[in-house]
């Protein structure tokens, strides 16, 4: 139901994030290569069939001038969700961010955060499940289990730090 | 189907063009103001409510220190498209663009353009034209529309002006 | 008097130098972690019952798209000091910066430099003091310890790297 | 009981707002211009007798390489607050900022949004309510009618861009 | 023998002064529009082709998250040129400078500055000039026209701006 | 005295302010037109003989990828000062600040702010006055004149907008 | 055929990956260091000699305030590539990226990525082939190999992160 | 004759590079910490003696937002050379050079490069070389051994690389 692609090998770390997020809801994906620079046609191919495979939203993750995610959504209907990610010789990451997020008018890409392939893997399921009564349940119990993650450290904090009253 | 919110009444010329665009598709769709800061009670309403009032998707515009899209994601299971909006003293839109694009793991926002109030009614008909074949057709034509408007120009400016041939 | 907070308890490094230095004037303090994002109906209670609660200054330090102390700041008449904070993904730090700084017209929150949170105790502390003779007296002595530590480095560094004069 | 000063006469139109403020809310305020690089001396003695001279805050404006809000920081225990102003052959406000903001540690400047004067009349406001429940009543009243205000927005933009129904 | 494409129409303007330096040179082109995002398999058909009909350079123009000067060059082995715009809604042209800029390594965009379409014609001109001297020759004379043209102004400015000797 | 260089004619309107602060210190100035990359020449020239023509100072102003004040800081042991200059197609100035500012090791410019030609024409004077006590004598006044003109400030603003005290 | 030249023996490093490439491709090159600020008589005589020793291209990169490449392409009709080098000191890169991207119109720059100095080499190529069938065909099997890269990779992410399918 | 202060006794690492530039050149020189913010009064004190004391030039060294050398600059007519610091907790330098920089008119700092001690110490020497041929002709030689260091790698990276000639 979800694809992930990437534009090079060097971006699985991040990118499994999504891939690792979706398993954890039981949501169906593939993962692959797919560079819109080194394999311009089979960018051009995947996007295109993707719909006919039976995808429902696309995660496309890329670093530098990262023209994939855009180039993708311009060769489907499907939600295209773009993952900017801080390679090596980035300046900072504001390349992936910005050629990923500025998208012109017609074409539009639901960018995440640098790096921010686990939001990427929620935001596809988020899709899915505001159609899917039972990932939107599932959503449900994950938001609240962040909540109980933060209220379990509640105690730990206090234990490291206990307040401070002046008497 | 899609609710359209924003921070103050002087986003509405940009974030009209979400709603116009979902209009152009016959995908209903509710518009209002809803300030993050200064009806926070409501804007946890409006989140927390949505769902059950039949909402699929949510768009959710706000200039400067952007809040508005963040914290309604962070109350609901239903995707949330955030627009950066170039509001008076904003440092050019950064501030907008990042407060949005770049929320924490756990509650993604899908991010579009600086302004790109269009693109996100596109992206909102996206993701219901993701399980709805209907709205997927009528993005295939809007696409399609692209990029005959494209072509259309193209004699256009070839009149205007002509190619150089040195023979 | 002042309670401290922060997004994630990865953030308690930096929060607690706000923390330590109320301690060393013996003014008291709460600290704990409450997050705009995965708990906000604790940050809706933390900043609505603030007050009566004889708080007098928040301290709120965030990462990211750091909304905590904007929020926070909109549920309460108190002072909010927000303390951006650098954290992992960050693009430089300027996502903090900015969603914290650039509050809109109305809501103020009183924001120090990136990593800040030992400005931002003594900040608490200066506006406990500027109604409180005793506090206000132990910054004036703590101004002066600062000066203090400059003039005894002095020495120090003419040992390390001796005037020069030319004969 | 504010002091609100500016570092040229220029800054008048934007530094106003903050005095508007205190004066609807009745509280006492002195304006004037000190200069920190024109005049340094009259800057220094202005920090130095704040305190003695009854003032329990001091708003402090400027533009460019702004070195006002934190040199007179350095010069007293009051709350300083410090207000980036967007001035002609600045780089889009990024030096006012960050000279403002990015004080080390020891001295701290309770920075607001550039162009932020309001928000910095407000941020004084709040100082002083923190020990004075009066003025702490009133900017609960100051935080309902923004309420009210965006409330009143609603039906207006209900007129201006009706709902829309998909029959 | 150049072929000039732009993203858009609305790119004529900037993209002309590529145009009209390759005639005042008498060097062959074609100028049109190619849409990467809205005419994605024109976009090929034009680079996989454009060696066959004969171009020596692509000249490619485009704003915002600009992919058409990277997915150009990744369909042909020309060397292509790659011109950022400043459109509407652009952040400062940053995106566009970037997305052109910051291609992986293998495949390179020759990238000129910002609304740099004339510096494009010359360098279009001086890849042909490296091997047709003619060309070459005419370049030249282009950069002696230059420093004559600084040459003329020197005489105009003594006369607005005469020297000042002290007695 | 002092050499005012300038990479375009259309830089006059912003160097001219250093030209005629030092006309009103009577320092004795030749202004002319220099260009980086038009005329190298001229600008090896310029530089290579500027000490035995008589100056003590350059004052070189360029806009965008500004090579002039670096390249002429390389040929003479000179003092060289560069203003930054915002031209059209500048990315917000950025461009002409880093070019000039971030010289590398062993060949330093003078940086003043961005279009800061008053500057630099008082830095030039500065220069010259610390080794002519005449000229420092005037710079003293120039800044006592500051100093006046703020203070002369102070009782209009008083005018326009008086002190607010509570009762 | 190609020259290479670099501000400062430490970017050998980076300018070696365009020297490598050319060598694979049977190209001629030469290699050495050429600093416009420390040695601007050589860098001169380097630009101005460059065509008539049968040079057709120029690969130049610097790190900070880069001059060299825009300097070289003022005293030459050949095109001249830049190369932008992180060095140290600098401010993430784009003082060397501002100062190389952004000339003047009139004197074009070809720039590429920071430390991009193997898309320079492939850019050299691309220029000369754009007049060389044979160096066309090469760089053909270069874009060949590129897409072989990626394909391998594809067996191999599928054993790392194999597809999910939810049954 | 020089004056040598840094805001922090952390700076010294860095500011030994302008003293060890003077002592190389036998230009007298004094070293010291004075901070604006935490020893107002001494920076005060230094800056209106520094002229009587016989120095011909100051350079201030300083970090986060440095107000050093512009506040030392409104007290004094000796020329000022500002050195921004890459200290921790800045953001990537941006507050140092810009609070350095973007002095406001009247009021100049001579800027250099981010850590660039090197370079004001050689600037500093370059001021006084203006008045004194001595120093001239010292500040001469030492260009030149720039010049034979970069002269004395050529072979060096030949060595490493050799040129490469197709047959």
């Amino acid at each position: 139901m979800v694809g992930i692609i990437m534009g090079s090998q060097s971006d699985l770390p991040i990118m499994e994030q999504a891939a690792n997020f979706l398993k954890s809801l039981d949501i169906p994906y593939e993962l692959t290569v797919v560079s819109a620079h080194r394999t311009p046609e089979r960018m051009f191919d995947y996007a295109k069939t993707a719909k006919e495979r039976g995808l429902k939203v696309i995660v496309a993750g890329a670093g530098g001038a990262a023209h994939l995610p855009g180039m993708v959504a311009s060769c489907t209907t499907l939600p295209v969700i773009g993952v900017p990610i801080l390679s090596s010789n980035s300046i900072d990451g504001w390349d992936s961010v910005l050629s990923i997020l500025q998208m012109p008018g017609g074409i539009p890409v639901a960018t995440v955060a640098l790096n921010g392939a686990l939001n990427a893997g929620i935001l596809a399921a988020k899709i899915i499940g505001s159609a899917d009564e039972m990932v939107a349940e599932n959503l449900q119990k994950y938001q609240d289990s962040l909540k109980d993650k933060v209220l379990g450290t509640v105690d730990d904090i206090k234990t490291k730090h206990p307040n401070h009253f002046d008497q």
